[in-house]
């Protein structure tokens, strides 16, 4: 048996993404995709596709966002955005809001962000559907590979960002082991494993300082993918009856 | 220039590790290491090793052990082992205890686990000082390659686990592109990225469900790697005075 091996490859030289375009073509006329290969996206380039940006000029800030504004000293129409985008504040600081989004992702200012947008008066947001996302670019690639959409989370008790799945298509996101026996015959105790979401974390590996490759091919994944689209991100997200942090 | 590619291999063939064993040898005679490589360990390896196990016969369970054993319905003495790892209890639920360790980690039952253990009346616990393993184990690899120890935690909202670093040696643990600008000339917003808890994740994508291979070689991380030891895993930890959620 050849050794297990795990490899996340850069899909290179995509353009620019901007609204409308065929992202499912760019990537194919790039690389080769196969059945057993797990292709993850950078969320931005599907809301960039997808037209998911709000320009700024149309926003109109409430009482709340000209009070977080001023104390966070952004933008006021940024803060409406992100209070547009969540169900729930978690977390309000001088410098972020830790929200819970529509989608029911956790994360710093539910999503939104400045950089990377097109243009310097619109915001970049969430897919609105992100496993939807991924479902209509896995039907688009040759061989309908899985597909993960991806953010770059932060996390609790620990710094720095690790990409996390947000959008999933034909796999298996967790790999249930509980239950199971460890080689000495007990039961295995923490054994719930995250793969979508650390097969993101492996794909940003391979980004870049300057080029941060928004598409990355990951191979050797073959035994999580499956041949339905499956059941998406919301195995991964822990509902709020039964979390401890929210 | 050749596509980046980032590669996680799994070291075939490693014998039950006991206390005392040389890990170094036995992973240095089943793969070649070069100072570019990233060698990733799960930490039981190296509790095991060490002997960083706790005998539960000698252990006399507290009051608040019992009251906890008691409302989980598990093993007083084992309780007690994960009270004296940890320096904070966050959360007691009937399933679990979330914990800070003395460490600084926050993860379920301070990483006391039962499963894997040589003996049923033991338990594997964290190494005393994760990143004195990882330096020690990097000195007795060929090439010095970088080490990172790992283990599996939970996470707050999300389902799942995923591996993060719990001991550095010889790899910067962060990357931060914060103050950097993005190809549009703003700033990067959300740059700061945990480069070794997204290579630990990587890392375990590649363990079998029946094998569990301990020992994965990672190859394309060269540019995160650093000719001296640096400063290990404490980067990657949230200060207690920053922290939103302790």
């Amino acid at each position: 048996m050849p050794p297990t091996t795990v490899t996340a490859t850069a899909v290179p030289g995509l353009p620019e993404i901007r609204a409308g375009d065929d992202l499912a073509a760019l990537i194919a006329a790039r690389v080769t995709t196969g059945a057993e290969d797990v292709v993850v996206v950078a969320h931005k380039v599907i809301s960039k596709a997808e037209g998911a940006v709000v320009p700024l000029a149309g926003v109109e800030p409430c009482a709340l966002a000209r009070t977080i504004a001023t104390r966070q000293h952004r933008d006021p129409r940024q803060v409406q955005v992100i209070l547009d985008q969540s169900s729930k504040l978690l977390r309000i600081t001088d410098q972020v809001l830790i929200c819970r989004t529509h989608h029911g992702f956790v994360c710093a200012n539910a999503g939104v962000d400045a950089s990377n947008a097109a243009h310097e008066d619109e915001l970049i947001v969430l897919p609105a559907d992100p496993d939807h996302s991924a479902r209509r670019l896995r039907m688009g690639l040759p061989g309908t590979p899985a597909v993960i959409v991806t953010d770059s989370f932060g996390r609790a008790w620990r710094n720095g960002q690790a990409d996390v799945a947000i959008g999933v298509a034909g796999l298996r996101p967790l790999e249930d082991w509980r239950g199971l026996q460890d080689s000495a015959g007990r039961a295995l105790n923490a054994t719930w494993i995250a793969v979508a979401d650390q097969a993101a974390s492996a794909a940003d590996l391979v980004r870049g300082k300057d080029s941060r490759e928004p598409v990355v091919l990951v191979r050797g994944l073959g035994r999580h993918v499956t041949a339905a689209d499956g059941p998406g991100v919301q195995p991964l997200l822990r509902p709020a009856a039964t979390d401890l942090f929210l």
